[in-house]
């Protein structure tokens, strides 16, 4: 394994670069993280998702759809759906970033060889798509709303990024470029894709190569969605957020997917151009949707039927859909409102969507995945077949694929990802939000060199202990995020200790090489009680440990009781025992053990559930809310 | 108006006539309906909806898609799903009703002008259908998951039945004679339809044409159900109930209509081949479905993406389908159960959800309608377009027609066709199952003639009284039914007063013309509890009053308050005020008015709920559940 340097600043490998904002994302050469969980998901990612990934995509044609259209053999027999290109390139994305994190030369030879692939399926004006415009097939963008051209190349370009960002220049961006070339020509004054993401893939791109036209076309599209130009389908054009301007929404609606990749690209452009009303509109949105259409596991999506959002406090943890790829374009939007406006709220959200569902939807192994994330699971899901693609999205059951295969890919991606989004830094000031085992180095605006390492076992345990490496002689600012659930935090550095509240607990001072400071975060487990609007859970209590969301499952039920018979006595706080296994005692007296959520349907079918129905005397009323979560 | 005659006998007019069972139903010209709340719907129904649905279909092209088919000039440009026909054949069957019911010369008008417009359009071997098999058309029978070909000629069948049982034989009776020997022909040894249907219309245009090959046919379809025949799809083959065959299901699964519909059958073969085993199933699948699988309103379909049934205890009150057409297929399936076993628990589903689902679904003026039938509508409904199409089953607001339009027309033809549920007979004994101002005439089947007239404000009033007319000399019982929710009933008659409980109330006893008997069931608005396995109502108290559920809108709630306000003190029990409004107590001390379900959304856009989160004291544990509806 060898690391590439050539042509990467220490700032590279960042997802997204913003021209202006609050906070300076940092690198993965800047935070390299050393163990601890994210490290063994990345690990399995890397050894074993990978790999999956391609191997089913050879196997299914999804991959030799490029070569039948290079071969000029494309046809109507063309396997998979529209947007089968776009899991590779979010491959191709996840092994860049892979090969970033690490300098395995595995994930470079995936690059390289899906690229080897793609690019010769490229028309000379630069069109791209194995599923329309050539022989056999349907014209170009000859059905926007359903065709996924658009979405298609949104994912290449994100690739073409992240290859750019940690190896540099290649045959993959400058397929990118004469892709986005291509776009920018035929789009320049009319036309919308029914699946935002487009949008995000030419405002990076164009940030990466420096091309401003690429981020004004994004703006053009942003700017020309909400006005109803797509058709209007069964299910409303708040499916494809086509009913109204971005500006003007109120909530994030319709498909979650669509409607997030959509947020995301209106942070990009409203940074650009220093739009200050277009990221408080989806800063907004946020709020209101985070408030009232969000699950507590961070998930987003009640709807199984359109896989949107619902109605506010519409929130059931049966059927909560909660897609695996809604996750990863939650953080993608909390990250860029972050980098814009720097609340921790932004990080908060980040990690509680990390723990509960990027960390939920792969099998241990990694060659199985969630792509719906219930909050309840009432009839024992099947039993994986690891040889057969699940034509459904199905809970309960971590499928090896599936035939709407987007949520390996997405997980891939970001797991290979992870690291962006640990720290960012300020003019003099460095930021940790999530926390890990690492070595977070970093130069100050001034030149100033400073490094620490990060010790911690956490989430199992909430102590995170800060070794300074390196630091210049003047004051900086280390800001530490204490996350909303931390009440008792405890911040000990420069021979004292004191109390911290949720936000970020500052440490601004010279730091001295050798010193420790050192967070303890109580992760006590504890109830949450829902907010009275939410129908579904009403006089239900959850559990949490630290980030970590906690379930009954089935397996761990006494003998000769079903999850029906589960009665919670809220009167007795729920206990932590050795090992790290949290109890909770039922009104017939009986302790339960839960486990955390990501860690379910791991033990065979069972049944599981997260809201667990409180048996009075039911503690705090249930009018009390604890915001901003549901 | 003249009331049909010649070659209808008295027991004529009844939808289903089995060759055995616990009891007969009685006929239309048995049952006179003179006034009351069904005449007044059943009114509305004849002079409003069926001639609205006529000229829907003629402006959308569903009527002139025949016309095409007969002048040779089908085409790809067909307006219309693969359905549309099955709405014409409802429409006759509702205009065959109304003509038998009334004599209403319009009706049979109807008929007459439909039947002409269809007739032609048949091959010459019996095929009839607009969608397939002609000029510019798919070819017949090439896609049987979803083409509903079979589910069209079914409706055919039904509506011949309808004119057969209430006119006699006709051009319309003869098209369906051609057409089931047409599906017998070319069904005799494989072939299934993704949406059963066919099996009813077989089973019972064999019975009324006494062609047992037509019910041998309806028996090779089911029992070829279940069996994996058709084509897995993303909902999975319980969406058309070919998982597990009829005989090894426990409860109604999938696609809600299909399922029901499916069932219906079941019990008419069942009974046919006296099938006890078969009947038993379906009986049994009944139970395990109405207790968990079925909401207060009667309503079934806890699912909009799949229109269909969700798992035990999955019944979300907000995103509850109830489609109307389930409504009427429930009601379909509990009639057959009770011909074929008697009990009363079928009657009570059926009054239920025909007073809180069929009752829902058409406007006042009966110019439009709810397709779905949810239980809480947490925004606003939009403004009716009356000259709209709408393109999906949406919540809140009542529309004049449908891109998918079944429920308008199935809900023309269960009104028409209300009175056949209202009573029953058996050897020497006259059972009133739903009660309305009627004159019930009968003949015993040792010949004796037995009338009775029946006054009742029911359901504003639960005072029923009963006038003999005429009685036969012997001993008859007269059975009255008493409701399960109608506890503390009082039974008048032969100079006493005595309790009776739910169940039925039976007078045996020589009956004397001119004597009085009166039932009165106790309509006192009532709390009812949830099951505690309901996740989607922890909390919530509903109130019905008789059998009529009722609702909070937010038109009658206090000024400056909403609906996320609302909290309900359970120890006041509900008030009945004068002119039968019904109050209830928040826990704010102030008093809020209910209406009857069926009554929502007709005062302009609101939002309504009918299961209301409960403050403590809570009364009865939630524990404590009221079966068999949840």
């Amino acid at each position: 394994m060898t690391a590439p340097t050539t042509g990467v600043d220490r700032a590279s490998g960042r997802p997204v670069v913003p021209v202006r904002g609050a906070q300076r994302p940092l690198g993965q050469a800047e935070v390299r993280v050393t163990g601890g969980f994210w490290a063994g998901l990345q690990a399995t990612n890397a050894c074993a998702t990978l790999e999956h990934c391609e191997s089913w995509m050879e196997r299914l044609g999804w991959l030799a759809n490029f070569d039948r259209v290079a071969a000029g053999t494309s046809g109507s027999d063309r396997p998979g759906w529209s947007f089968s290109d776009s899991e590779v390139y979010k491959l191709i994305e996840a092994a860049a970033w892979e090969f970033g994190r690490t300098g395995d030369a595995a994930a470079d030879a995936m690059v390289r060889r899906l690229t080897a692939r793609i690019a010769p399926a490229q028309d000379a004006d630069g069109y791209l798509n194995t599923c329309y415009g050539h022989r056999g097939r349907p014209p170009r963008y000859s059905d926007l709303e359903t065709g996924h051209e658009l979405y298609n190349t949104g994912h290449l370009l994100q690739a073409a990024v992240a290859r750019l960002r940690t190896t540099g220049p290649d045959e993959l961006v400058d397929v990118a470029r004469r892709a986005a070339d291509h776009v920018c020509a035929t789009f320049g004054t009319a036309g919308l894709c029914g699946h935002p993401e487009i949008e995000v893939g030419l405002a990076e791109l164009g940030r990466a190569l420096g091309v401003p036209r690429y981020v004004e076309q994004a703006r053009l599209f942003l700017d020309r969605r909400g006005h109803g130009t797509l058709r209007d389908i069964p299910l409303g054009r708040a499916y494809f957020q086509d009913d109204v301007p971005v500006r003007e929404a109120t909530a994030f609606r319709g498909h979650a997917v669509r409607a997030l990749y959509l947020s995301a690209a209106a942070v990009d452009v409203g940074v650009e151009f220093g739009d200050d009303a277009l990221v408080g509109a989806v800063a907004r949105q946020w709020d209101h949707t985070v408030e009232r259409r969000t699950y507590l596991t961070g998930g987003m999506g009640s709807r199984h039927q359109d896989e949107g959002f619902g109605e506010d406090w519409e929130l059931p943890a049966d059927r909560a859909y909660c897609e695996s790829c809604a996750g990863v374009a939650s953080i993608m939007v909390s990250w860029r409102l972050y980098l814009a406006i720097g609340d921790v709220k932004y990080a908060d959200l980040i990690e509680r969507t990390f723990y509960n569902v990027v960390a939920t939807s792969p099998r241990s192994d990694g060659r199985a995945f969630f792509y719906a994330n219930p909050l309840h699971q009432r009839t024992p899901g099947g039993v994986s077949d690891d040889d057969a693609v699940s034509p459904r999205a199905e809970s309960g059951t971590r499928a090896a694929w599936f035939d709407v295969s987007c949520c390996p890919t997405n997980v891939a991606r970001t797991l290979a990802s992870w690291q962006a989004y640990a720290a960012s830094a300020g003019p003099r000031e460095l930021t940790l939000l999530q926390y890990a085992p690492a070595r977070v180095t970093t130069t100050l605006d001034d030149g100033g060199a400073l490094a620490i390492d990060v010790d911690t076992a956490y989430p199992a345990d909430g102590t995170v202990t800060i070794r300074v490496a390196e630091a210049p002689a003047h004051a900086v600012a280390l800001r530490l995020r204490v996350p909303s659930w931390a009440g008792g935090a405890v911040l000990s550095e420069g021979g004292r200790t004191r109390a911290v509240t949720p936000g970020f607990a500052v440490v601004d001072r010279p730091l001295v090489p050798g010193e420790e400071i050192r967070l303890v975060l109580p992760t006590t487990p504890r109830f949450t009680w829902p907010d009275r609007r939410i129908d579904a859970v009403r006089g239900c209590v959850a559990v949490e440990r630290g980030p970590l969301v906690l379930c009954a499952e089935s397996v761990d039920l006494p003998a000769g009781t079903t999850m029906d018979d589960l009665e919670i006595d809220p009167s007795v706080p729920p206990a932590q025992l050795a090992g790290h296994r949290v109890t909770v005692r039922t009104t017939d007296g009986t302790d339960v053990v839960l486990v955390p959520y990501h860690q379910w349907a791991e033990r065979g079918p069972t049944t599981m559930r997260i809201w667990l129905p409180a048996g009075r005397p039911i503690g705090p009323s249930d009018r009390d809310s604890v915001p901003p979560v549901s």
